[in-house]
Order: structure tokens, then sequence, then C-alpha cells
């Protein structure tokens, strides 16, 4: 299992995302700010891993409650930090909010046991993940079939998650059951993701893997080359509606256009049932550099003028399926995202 | 006007396409190996530029001819280098058999009045894209109505041809004309030929553009930001379709998608006659670095398996229409396209 995230003690540890694969750098968070800067400046990234390090980043916070301080006054200052990180991912928002939700039911404690009880459900949270990933896989692998090639985007792999993955975790639980599968990799640019993060976690995994640049996706399709597409999701509206990366939208339009099933895997945690559509879903503009840059070096014009939307939505009319842990959802989404969630 | 490629006198000017925005640096040809080089290596690039670049390779393989050597066989020589340099642009065919009908035709004359022949007819050919490429935008530009939104891929403005550019020559038309739109161009990976030479071009013509990843396409599509989709193309099959830069194919099925018009612009030297469809067009593989590396940086892991066509095909069915110099052609191609050529 790769440590995207681990509690030690008093700290937060996470691989440092970008920088890989070329180097496999470890960042210790020691206060709820500094989490908060790993997610903002994507250290860590991956709408259900952002919600595990939310979760541990108030843990610190309450941690850092000096003995004259107000406890719940600093709670919520870490909340509020982590809440502003990043807009799109629902499992951040779900994550602080379980957080509340133990903090508001045991204030009464201790501070020794309220300290305890935040830690846990931290603990909790990271642990359910891994559990649901692998359930994903479970009910999604039998989506897949022997010999089949599958396009995916970003990353939603190990790196995203506590554990598993929710798109790789599918891919991985097919490739586990003896299926004779290949993957597409889209690149993913502007942060490149796919070409760095999914490139490295399927071959650890010894899954055949291809990098292609995003661009390739559908003269890919047009010969044949794929079989389905497969991804994971940032924030998914009651109707089915799924904000996934920027690019997500465009491979959701060519599987229609050529027959191929555009499967969406994610956990329960990323579905806001607040919201009736994706029209709903805040969409983080990210800056201009990452685009006008890779690796520090600059590709255009330095003053040309850039859009940088990091996630874009897919309407759930375009969407196959959404495989949960609970089991895989079709249209009418709104039923049968509800009847999972009331299971 | 740019110089895309200039004739010196004994040797042929570039201007080194791999350098821009960065670097304005000139390569100088002095032979017609080094011409077969610069096409090869994209120092100089775009269907109609590699044309005339082949021709001045070829007047270059005639100015080295020894006193002892055979004309015809160095020639000939000359030739069969440049048609192995790229296989896929169809202006490099048909310039080189222009030139090949210069000689055929004149072989019997005196050395030096051969010579000023060959190098009279690669002129000519350098001149009449200039002139297609203005009428192409003439033709163009009253398919673009004030204040449209126009997205673009790759390059196809004066840097990939003799100068003007042909779907950049449509929007420059256009912009000429007073009327206000702007651009959207896509990064084009992996040779990033949109960010680097399509910002840069337009950013000389002060024509509002703003740079997006090509994963962008398909949401700025979704939120009604783009009026009409044009690209150039690098042969055309007798029926239409059209082979582009890869990620053209995606552009077309977006396009189809949202009920936006996908225009091609390119002259009649882009149309093979003699291929009944796209199927037929080869596609010309290059090395999987280009992908693997950006700027020397490799993006993934250097061991990684990698596709890398550098064109797709758009099937005819894609395309609203084919601006070429003698007017536009709309379906069926097979028909309109033939009685274009005849005029």
């Amino acid at each position: 299992m790769l440590p995207t995230i681990k509690w030690d003690k008093d700290k937060v540890i996470m691989i440092d995302q970008r920088k890989l694969p070329e180097e496999e750098i470890y960042v210790e968070a020691r206060d709820y700010n500094q989490v908060a800067e790993a997610i903002e400046k994507m250290i860590i990234r991956g709408a259900p891993a952002i919600g595990v390090a939310a979760a541990y980043g108030i843990a610190l916070g309450i941690l850092e409650v000096q003995e004259k301080e107000d406890v719940a006054e600093k709670f919520l200052q870490a909340c509020e930090r982590l809440e502003k990180t990043r807009p799109t991912a629902r499992n951040l928002f779900w994550a602080i909010k379980r957080m509340k939700h133990i903090f508001e039911h045991n204030s009464n404690l201790p501070f020794a046991q309220l300290k305890e009880k935040l830690i846990d459900e931290a603990a909790a949270i990271e642990k359910e993940d891994i559990e649901a990933n692998r359930k994903i896989g479970d009910w999604g692998k039998e989506l897949i079939e022997d010999g089949q090639s599958i396009l995916t985007h970003c990353n939603a792999g190990e790196l995203a998650t506590a554990g598993y993955g929710t798109a790789l975790g599918v891919i991985r639980a097919a490739f586990n059951q003896g299926k004779k599968i290949q993957v597409y990799a889209g690149e993913t640019r502007p942060f490149l993701q796919g070409a760095r993060l999914t490139c490295w976690e399927l071959d650890r995994l010894k899954i055949p893997v291809t990098l292609i640049t995003d661009n390739m996706a559908g003269s890919l399709m047009q010969k044949g080359r794929v079989s389905l597409v497969i991804t994971g999701a940032d924030r998914i509206a009651r109707n089915g509606d799924a904000a996934n990366k920027i690019g997500t939208y465009t491979l959701a339009v060519l599987a229609k256009e050529h027959g191929l099933h555009f499967y969406v895997a994610a956990p329960l945690s990323t579905i806001d049932f607040g919201i009736s559509d994706g029209q709903e879903i805040p969409i983080e503009q990210r800056s201009p550099e990452e685009v006008r840059e890779i690796k520090g070096r600059c590709i255009t014009l330095p003053q040309v003028k850039v859009m940088n939307p990091a996630f874009d939505v897919t309407p759930a009319s375009y969407i196959s399926a959404i495989i949960t842990e609970k089991g895989i959802a079709r249209s009418p989404y709104e039923k049968s995202l509800e009847g999972l969630e009331k299971i």
C-alpha cells in the first residue's frame, strides 16, 4: 500500500505528489495550516484523499490548542481554514462535517478524551475510504471483460484516496481476477496527473499501461482501440451529474459518439445530495501558471491569457453507471443513488 | 510578413519553429539533406510550408550538382530524400511532383537554364501559396460573424505556410474586416504548436487569444463559449475526409455534439484526389520522447509505453465546409472539391 497519507502521533505524513514519479519525497505537516497548504499546492490531491487530509488537519488543530485557548474557537478556525482550500471536492466538506459532528456530540468530554475522539474519527474516515474503494473495485470489476482496453483520465488511484483507488481500484480488481486488460492513461494537462501518477501506480502494479496525450482519445476510439472509459469524480450531484478533472466531459462525449460505456467510480462520500444538478457544483479556477509552465519552464508567451478550470461537469445522461461501495447506480440516478445511500 | 522560409541565392533560411516563442533563431540549409532534416525535426512544419521547403530543397539539390555528376540522378536523389521526410502532408508530394514536372519538361535545356527553371518553380510555389491563403481568407471570413469566438488547433498560420496562414488566414481576414472576434488556441500536445506558435502569431497580429489545454475544449463548448471551430489540414481525401494534427478529430466530434460548425481551411494542394477516403492517408508515428518529455524534461516514467500518432483523420461527415482558395466546398465533397479543382 502506498503511503498517500499517514497519521503519526502528532503529525501527518504525505507523499509529495508534485514530485512523482521523479522523486519520492515525504512531507510532514505539524499543524492544520500546513495541511491546508498541502491541499492547496496539490502535494495531496484527489477528492477522497483531500477528505482524509482535512480530517487529520482538524485533528492537528485540536492538538495545537494551548492551555488558555478556547477549544471550540480553535476547532472552528481549523475547519474554516480547511474548507477554503479547494471548493470542488465534495469529500472535503463531507469529512469536515463528520469531524464537526463528533466535536458537537463530545464537547462536554474532558479535553483529552475529545482529542482522542477526533483523532479516532479521522482514522475511521481513512480506514473506511480504503474499505469503500475495495468494495467499489468488487462491484466495478464485473463491468470489465477479459481482453478489454480501458481509458482513464487524471489519477483516481491510491494516490487520490486513502488507498486502493476508485477508478484504478476497479481496474486493479479486474486485473487481480486474472483478466487480461490494458489501460490507456490520458496525461491530463495541465497538472499531468495521468502521466505522472497513474502511469507510476499502474507500473508498480504491473498492469499494462500506455500513456497518451489527452487529445489522442478520440482517434484511439475511432480506431476501435478503447473498450470503455472509467474515471473518478470530485463531486456528484443528486441527479448524477459528475464533476471531475478537466477533460473528463470531453471523454464522455467521445465515448457516447463511439458507443462506449463511460463509468464513474466514486464512494458515496463524493455525492452531494444537497444539490440537484451539476450547475450548482463550484468549479475551482487555478493559477494560469499551471497552463503556461510545465516543470517551471514557460511553454508559451509569458503574458498570454489563459483559462484554467480544474474540473468540468459531465451530465448524468453521458454516464453509463456510477460505481459506489454499496453497488452500481444507473439512470435515473436521483432514485438509484438515494437508494444506495439508504442501504 | 514572417520569414517562415526564404530563398537566398544559394541557401534556404527558415525560422526555427522548435525554439519559438522563446527565441527567434534562423536556420540556414545549404543542401537538400539539411532541408530534409529541418522538415523531419520540425524546424519547419505545416503542410504548405513543408511543400515550399521541399521545392527549395530540390532547388538546392540542383545547385549541388558537380561537373561530372549526372543531373537527373542528383535531382532524383533529392526528390527521394525529401519524399521520405514526413508521410502525411500532401503538399510535400504535390510540390515535389511540380518540381519533377518542370525537370522533365526542361531536361534538354542547358544546365544553367534548367537550374533557373527549378528555382523559379520553387519560388512560384511559395508565391502561389501566399496568394492561395489570402484567397482562403477572403472566402472564409464570410463564415465568421462579428463577436464570435473561434477555437483552433495546432498552428495553421503564417508559420505553417509560405505566409498569411490557412485557418489563421481566415481568422485574420475576419479580424481585418473589423469583426470583434477572439480565438481559443488549443495548446496541441505533444509538440505544443498552439501554445508556442499560434499564441505568438495572434499576439503579433493583436488578435485576442486565450490559451487552453486541449482537454478544456469540451467544457468550453458546453458553456457556450465557442462559436465555431476552424483548423487546417495536412491531407484531404477525395471524399473530404481530412487528416490534421492529432486532436482535430476530437474537436470535430465535440463540435457536432454541441451543434457548432467545424471548418477546415486548406489550399487545393492539400487535397489528394488520388485517394478515395481518409483510411488511405498514411499517418506518421513520431518518437515517444515527444510525449514523454516536454522541453527536455521527462514528465512521466522514462520507460512508460507511449503512443504518438502525429495526425488523426476527421471523416467528411463532421466537416461543415472546406475553405479553399477557389471557394468553399460543402458536402458531397467528392463533387464540390472536384468542381473547385477544375475552375
